[in-house]
């Protein structure tokens, strides 16, 4: 007899069909959907609550560390844009162009664009340009100096083939730009804001990250280094989740940021930019979800705690409604890494079991079904998310209140754990070219390959061509070892990352 | 002998040039300036925080009351703008357009626009007809009503002549949309959350607002009726400070925003929308700042209290530092509606004076000077903003740190109440033609005439074209009143508020 497929909330399943099973959760979860224009992304209330809460930890880790918020415009003369050569080479393929300032009816009554600007206006892909326009007004002394700003944006580069989340027309990011007197501050700058993206995603989103260098082929354009955390789906692919560039004086010198020194010599100043988006919450989902939707570490998640009736009787329905919130009331004073617990009572007029799986499907870490023979016996039990469905342990109501906390940190380490394991697991040391081609045969994403690499542009653009492969990165632990270049055979010094990626 | 004019930190006076004192204002605190790009404003960080101030408040109070959270595109397509014609003639003639999605190098080898969209892309002016696309998609049953979302963006309304905070291309705000089963809750929406606003206003910026209708002519493009807050800024004219429409059905209509009733019967859906931006801050300005800059009320300044070290000798810093730190963090730890006191210890090498009125100049309510002599008494020598800046009052520390809250909130009710004095001050009841006229001579802003209005929309071009003024609105606690149209001398059951504007 043929065994019967285990019935999942989304379908395809993750091995079906990756690609749409992706789809399929951010659908079940309500979190985005594709804009009726064309590239753009609608993110919902449920998909936008993570962003407000990565902005939360985020917005704090930048003020902890010296930066202040502040907003720059929307559009970025042409002109501006051109002043840094590979800059505007880096975008100009995906630029949004505003050429008019009006809408006029024509001879046959159509409305068309009219009032033509004399200067075409790009809508900001980056704000280095013009940001360093503002820098190179507000400095002129050693004194002014060093400028920390972030700025929450939203930006566009325009796609032709869009995903939500992981690649759109518009999104939401921040973008650090800071401007310090010497090379060393604005190194050190790079660096440190490496190191809070690196535990934002460890502490807060529990994704296990690779950080380190790009190779010059990928770096920003215009910068001297770019610096990356790489996490690695399910699918086994690599996502680069933020990036932290240390851009020396090149942008200084196109926007002439420059300042006296305490000498009394004109220098320009060294610039940093860094940033993370929207794809973030990309990262999230193909990190965390399963068959059944999103699965949500709990100090991202929306709401920590669902509680949702039984009522099975209209007489019972007063009852358990005062007993549910209550409880939640009680819930909702106990303090959780810098803010205090959100529960939801879930007391919709639908059946019982679209209850149920709508949160599973949402994510939500922990959920109580609470009926009345629960209530006779001050029994809550409760499902955690990052386990199966039907696994439901008993806790007597003060007992739970006691470890709620407790418990959720258990479900946020064990998450992290497990995309630990699921990456290591993954991750092959590859030292024979042959061992390399075999491990990213197409349609098997093997992983992380962690080879020698020369050096040598040739060999990523062999890769590239051959296998769809990428260096993600050279890790910053990893440690020198004398070694040969996994493809062209010459002398290396380290490994790297080599992985398909988003 | 000639008196000789008092010294005051902003140049010119309000009397003598109001416009070039505004700009003054915001150039002395560090809050904007205009950027590099036509028409648009960079936001400083001082600036900023008040606007991170005003979204911490207004989004906590759009919670409370069941909004949520949600992000929707930059961009409209033309077609979807013209669905609903009084609104895209309302801002056909405003409008950034997008008509090409990349940048390519001509014959002469310069980067000019490429890539001509089939559609041109509107940057958004407002979103009501991108939203009610998404609405009509997501509401099927009256079970899927009421929608409650608001949206953080920038939106973008081109202007010829700008001003910074009050007027300019680009701006940041919020916007509300919402959608209900019935006109009754559509309208109780557009009411709670005009009440939200002014609440908002009166308690947190201090500034004292009339609500009220605004006459048919004033209307938001394609609304049914449309509210506002409007407030007296120091040279007498009105500021629209904040607007909620009823939207009716005909946005709803224009998106086919349709639902099925408890009955099955398919209806079209009511819509509301609301909308606060950074022309608040202007108004802040306005209404409370004087000659030395600008004046902050507690509850929206980005640090209460300055904390302003004075060392004369190099072997009492340390003391004196170390008391500042200590004091600072003792005054940290004091909640204060909802977050806690915000201290700045300036340990800049600069001037003593030039600190001191650099905070006077931005408006930090309390600011304390330290010296060697203050720490032996424990004595803090204490100057509100607000008073004049030679007036020093002293509290032992304990003392201090007992009182603080009391005196900022004692500092918050000064300002609104003065703001109230001179409102009610410069509004007079006129019922004369003659009268109306003399009030509102050229040069001569008169504040607020209340008169009857007979309801005519001739009336209004008459007096706009002669005075260039305004009805700013039917105040809503206005009580019903036989009368004569202060004008036309036609009948008219209640006053209405005249005034020049912003």
């Amino acid at each position: 007899m043929q065994q019967q497929k285990p019935k999942t909330a989304i379908t395809p399943t993750r091995e079906e069909d990756y690609p749409e099973w992706y789809q399929q959760v951010i659908r079940g979860a309500e979190l985005a959907e594709h804009a009726p224009v064309r590239g753009c992304m609608v993110i919902r209330p449920w998909g936008y609550a993570l962003w407000e809460n990565m902005q939360r930890i985020l917005d704090k880790a930048f003020k902890d560390t010296g930066h202040q918020n502040a907003y720059f415009p929307l559009f970025i003369p042409l002109s501006f844009l051109e002043k840094e050569a590979q800059h505007v080479e880096g975008f100009a393929k995906e630029c949004a162009v505003v050429t008019h300032h009006k809408l006029e009816k024509n001879a046959k009554g159509k409305l068309v664009p009219a009032g033509e600007l004399e200067e075409p206006l790009i809508v900001r892909p980056t704000s280095e340009t013009i940001i360093g326009a503002m820098y190179a007004k507000w400095v002129e002394s050693w004194r002014d100096l060093p400028i920390l700003i972030n700025q929450w944006a939203n930006v566009v580069r325009w796609e032709m083939r869009t995903r939500l989340f992981l690649r759109t027309t518009e999104f939401l990011w921040q973008e650090g730009h800071t401007a310090h007197a010497t090379k060393e501050e604005a190194i050190e700058e790079t660096m440190r804001m490496l190191g809070v993206y690196t535990d934002f995603a460890h502490k807060s989103l529990a994704i296990p990250v690779i950080s380190g260098e790009k190779t010059p082929s990928e770096r920003f354009p215009g910068a001297i280094a770019t610096y990356t955390i790489e996490g690695m789906m399910q699918d086994k692919k690599s996502l680069q989740a933020g990036t932290s560039h240390f851009l020396g004086q090149n942008f200084a010198k196109a926007a002439e940021i420059k300042f006296r020194d305490k000498e009394g010599n004109v220098e320009f100043a060294w610039t940093t930019s860094w940033g993370m988006t929207t794809r973030m919450i990309g990262a999230l989902i193909m990190t965390h979800s399963d068959d059944d939707g999103l699965v949500l570490p709990p100090r991202i998640a929306p709401s920590h705690i669902v509680l949702v009736p039984v009522i099975h009787k209209e007489e019972t329905k007063q009852e358990v409604l005062s007993y549910c919130h209550a409880l939640a009331g009680a819930l909702r004073h106990i303090p959780y890494h810098g803010t205090t617990l959100n529960v939801i009572v879930d007391e919709r007029d639908i059946r019982g079991g679209d209850k149920t799986w709508g949160w599973i499907k949402k994510g939500v870490p922990l959920r109580i079904e609470i009926g009345p023979r629960d209530i006779d016996k001050d029994l809550l039990g409760v499902a955690r998310r990052d386990k199966g469905h039907k696994e439901i342990t008993s806790f007597a109501k003060e007992e739970f209140l006691q470890k709620v906390v407790t418990l959720l940190d258990e479900i946020q380490e064990a998450l992290y754990q497990k995309a630990l394991k699921f990456r290591n697991d993954h991750t092959k040391k590859i030292d024979t070219k042959e061992e390399f081609y075999a491990f990213f045969k197409p349609e098997i994403p093997g992983g992380f390959a962690l080879s020698h690499w020369s050096g040598e542009e040739a060999v990523e653009e062999q890769i590239k061509k051959d296998l769809n492969v990428t260096i993600r990165c050279i890790p910053l632990d990893g440690e020198l070892e004398e070694g040969k270049c996994v493809i062209s055979g010459k002398k290396s010094t380290r490994r790297v990352i080599f992985a398909k990626s988003y």
